[in-house]
């Protein structure tokens, strides 16, 4: 299939541009009886919005979703679930100077090597704002997997950002809820380590500069068994969903590239019956080995570029080839990871859900 | 669709145990006309064949290619290209231990936890033999993209171990054909870093223990273009096909992890037409905006874990949950990553051939 | 993927219930530079439209389609495109009656078997109101398609009512243009043919009954080569589109139920090379052979059962098991067909665009 | 995907051709634990195996089929199962006046038109050969669905040759069990029928000419359920496999093209509740409402045309389109029916196989 969908059996097909009229969906494998509470998918996005603290773009969205189908009397009825978004706050003027012109490591000048053609206001399809309806669905997928086990513990999926440049967090990989994670406009749970982000996220921004950085994010709940070897690895199907947000550069499961430092007998993760079930000692798996979960808590980290919008000065070329000096404008956000949080979330969540609904064929 | 199948337009489905009667695949996809040279694909085998050195398992396999159809006078004729490889030096005695043990961070629990049933046999399906099928479908695929642009320089795949452990290459990621990687049997193309990492293989195989690094892979020769946004950009796809190899614990594209700490006005790649085409000057960006192919070498970083088997003892339980102690026995590679070199090229290769199809339905 | 898409490379995900806020749904795959003429979609789905005649449901429906991205400056930019249909006259007081009850020969049953749960409101989604999102991916299909061969005669696919219950035409299937077919209401070119099979309906239509028929689609100019052996032929893929309609009970290609009353020696269709193109001197193959079009016309016969919402009294159960007698309610069309002819044809349209991108992988 | 694969959860892949070293596939997506028969399987082919009776081609081939992987100690594993049939009778030789001439009704010409080049040999790929691959994945999952509802009645699918040319069974279409059907060699269950059939075939063969007709298949113990609207219901993705079949002109579900001459009143199939589950009193649906099985027989009719290789002489074309007279060679079969009942049936259980397992995620 075209590249604008993802998922086997939990399948989200996305639409829409940057300035265009809206936005959109179609989850497509939502099973039925699901309890949706829309205010829950509403709330998530809005942690994706533009415009919600002074580290992220001025843009200015409502980001209101909207529900067309699939859900009756609050529940689902495993048929489609088709969304909209609409875009408010578009200002396409503001991009009418890039029509020409390739802005240095975004996308223009790829989309129209592929195409022959391109919409350029705000970067059109490859605006992160396309993001938005992968939130949407995502927060559908978590609540479909909080219910999935009405009597044991509810999968849950936390991600917060684990440094900024080279400030980090001072501690390991863990599971962080909502709450403590959103408590500084940053994401990041620890107070001192956030203080100092925003500090310089600010002054980035000031300079009309950007910065990256990397995120964490941990599936805890996940029963044993999820997965489909050998290409459809529970890891190969979140790398290429986490792979597909914007400005992605690396990525780590469990002891990541620190682990290829170890020995296979310091590596290893033993394992344990004594507290009454399978468990292992360590967790250097990041609790995925041979492409199937066995239980542990998923650990990733996902490293992302600085934004590549500048607001100041660049060298770039024009759609005829020719040299030319870029100059900044437009509204960006000086660091993505605040708002990539959600984003990243939303990403584990759906390959989680889709993989649970596959897991129910593997055996007789 | 069910794990065991790769790509869209180009699609590799494969099959075996390592212990079975055989491996193979079915290459669907594959245009017609491509003129296929066995030798060339026997020899990527072989790159891939245990025993080839002192440096990897003492297991004796020919692995010997047979295509069974696809191919009539040499040339593909569109209809799938069946193959099989024999499983010849197969010990399955080796492995009646592990019957009802789990060995550490292999894939014997989960894959009893997602089938409730295993084929014990030297790991089964979770076997790296089972990649010898994606060596062979990689070789087509180089075979293929060498032939899609008669006039003009032939895409070209090339990867070598940059990292044993601490012991790494002295130069940045740059592309070496086959012969300077296959020079020295760790396949790294630095001679004088090559030797210390054969001795540290060496000394660790010695003490019945292993060790993981990294694997950098360059393609270069590919048309700006390909890749589909905004879910299968040409580097998500990259990403999967890699993690789904086994022993994967991070990927790099580009700048990777080391470019999240620069500045957006260091790491954006400035364009530059002076060459007479559109270029970059420099390639933080690894040859992918915005998820589709910009014209630059592709570059990508795999770090591999330490090899799990052991030769030494080791704390697990066994399938009731009770804990044992597991002595180290059978055949195993005290480093996967000689022998991981023409795995990895295989899934580039593998997903470049799918895109480069996928590529000639952009535009009307 | 779950059931609400098709197509391959170009690739329809559909959404919406009868009674819902809106039907949409999100093509992907269209390729870039189509020019896209939004008056003539929306005529296509004035074809579809209830209401249009004295033939046809009384619920009043605009049927107005909005895009919401993939177009720019009136020409497709390669990325999705999503678009809305609202529903505008639903009401759904009128089925409250149905809640607890199955329709006889409806899908009131299997929904609630299937899913434990449905939207009883008018059908839900298994109402054939859900395939204006069909109709309007059709109708930019067949302009794909007109755009594909700049030089050539166009593709073109025309469908129409050939009998309505024992009332047929008295000649073979062929070509017919839209403006033929729509001169009557019913859509039967044959105008003393037309005129009987709209007595037919209005006659059965008083006695609160209803009647089905068959409709012929023939598709021209296709050339050869479309198609993909051995389970994607291009009539496997036409036949699975077309029985994705509601109602169909039968379907024959060419020849078709007659063909097989045939022996070999009269059924061969003769190749000559007189006209300097190699073409067939009959056509029971109906432009098809071994799964792949042969240049010849595309001839299929779809056959539709009476449509199944009765004005009278009926026998059926409730959601208990328990026999009930159902009374006759609702707004319903006596006789499917006239509305039909734009939903084959758009299902036939949406293969063939299909098949036309898809063919372009065929070769090195 | 490209067209060699079949099926969503369980998937089947095919390669090979008419003269090449083997057929075989790869079913990917057989859940774990279900007991494998081998000599069942076996015993599937042979039904479908040239040179059975004096009916069928005089091709000799044991078509013994040898499994790879997927299945350890007599039970699936949940890993794919490989499989290959080597071809031994094959006499390319007899094909070598074919190497540049189309046959009338042949894929010749088309698969050179889509391809630019073919394997000439007995048809190629195209050759009715390449069912084999089917036959055995079918009669794999018929084995999975007997074992899938342990305490139920078991699913089960039966087909038979209802008419051969004008020569028709006097009765209804029903369920036979293979040892009725197969009674005769024609494989009609009807004696004296079926005696007036192999008459029919002898005589039409004796001057080289041949006969088609059609085949019911009926599934009878398939729960309410399966099928996936809107464009997966399960009639729509029987259609598609059926029609992938060589020589389908025709098929009808249920009341088929006579039920398109009832009213509404007539066609429709009450529901009662009398035998304490809920049924119909009638089956024109054909055991499908809505694309979702309502519990009753699924039943479903195909017509077949006449076999296009004669022992006469044609007209025809050369690959360079000039006109010529093909004199007819080779072996083949008079009447394809008798041995497209077991891949008739092989395509109805393998999209049954893979709709039990899609519903099991339609609800949470």
């Amino acid at each position: 299939m075209p590249g604008n969908s993802i998922g086997e059996r939990f399948k989200l097909t996305t639409f829409g541009e940057s300035h265009g009229p809206a936005l959109g969906g179609v989850l497509d494998g939502m099973p039925a009886a699901v309890q949706l509470d829309l205010d829950r998918i509403q709330a998530e996005l809005q942690r994706r919005r533009p415009g919600q603290s002074k580290l992220t773009t001025a843009r200015k969205e409502n980001d209101t979703v909207t529900l067309l189908s699939g859900v009756f009397e609050g529940r689902t009825t495993g048929t489609p679930i088709g969304f909209t978004i609409p875009n408010g706050d578009a200002k396409p003027g503001d991009y009418s100077h890039l029509e020409g012109q390739y802005r240095p490591s975004h996308a223009d000048y790829t989309y129209d090597a592929k195409f022959g053609t391109r919409d350029h206001r705000g970067g059109g399809r490859s605006s992160a704002r396309e993001t938005a309806a992968r939130v949407v669905a995502g927060a559908m997928a978590r609540q479909f997997l909080e219910q999935l086990y009405p009597q044991g513990p509810a999968p849950a999926v936390g991600a917060y950002v684990e440094r900024v440049q080279d400030i980090a967090m001072p501690s390991p990989p863990a599971y962080y809820d909502a709450g403590t994670v959103d408590a500084h406009a940053v994401r990041c749970p620890d107070p001192d380590t956030a203080r100092r982000m925003e500090a310089r996220i600010l002054e980035v921004k000031k300079a009309g500069d950007t910065v990256g950085g990397s995120i964490v994010v941990v599936a805890k709940g996940i029963p044993p068994g999820w997965g489909e070897p050998v290409f459809d690895k529970l890891h190969a199907d979140l790398a290429k969903a986490l792979w597909s947000l914007p400005a992605v550069k690396g990525l780590e499961l469990g002891s990541g590239f620190s682990g290829t430092l170890m020995k296979g007998s310091e590596h290893n993760d033993a394992f344990t019956g004594k507290s009454g079930s399978i468990r292992t000692t360590t967790n250097h798996s990041g609790g995925i080995q041979g492409g199937i979960s066995n239980g542990e808590d998923i650990i990733l980290r996902v490293g992302f570029k600085p934004v590549a919008t500048l607001l100041t000065d660049q060298n770039s070329v024009n759609q005829a080839g020719e040299d030319v000096v870029l100059s900044g404008r437009g509204r960006h956000d000086p660091c993505v990871l605040p708002r990539a949080v959600p984003m990243v979330e939303a990403m584990v969540l759906l390959v989680l859900a889709d993989h649970a609904l596959r897991q129910r064929s593997a055996r007789l």
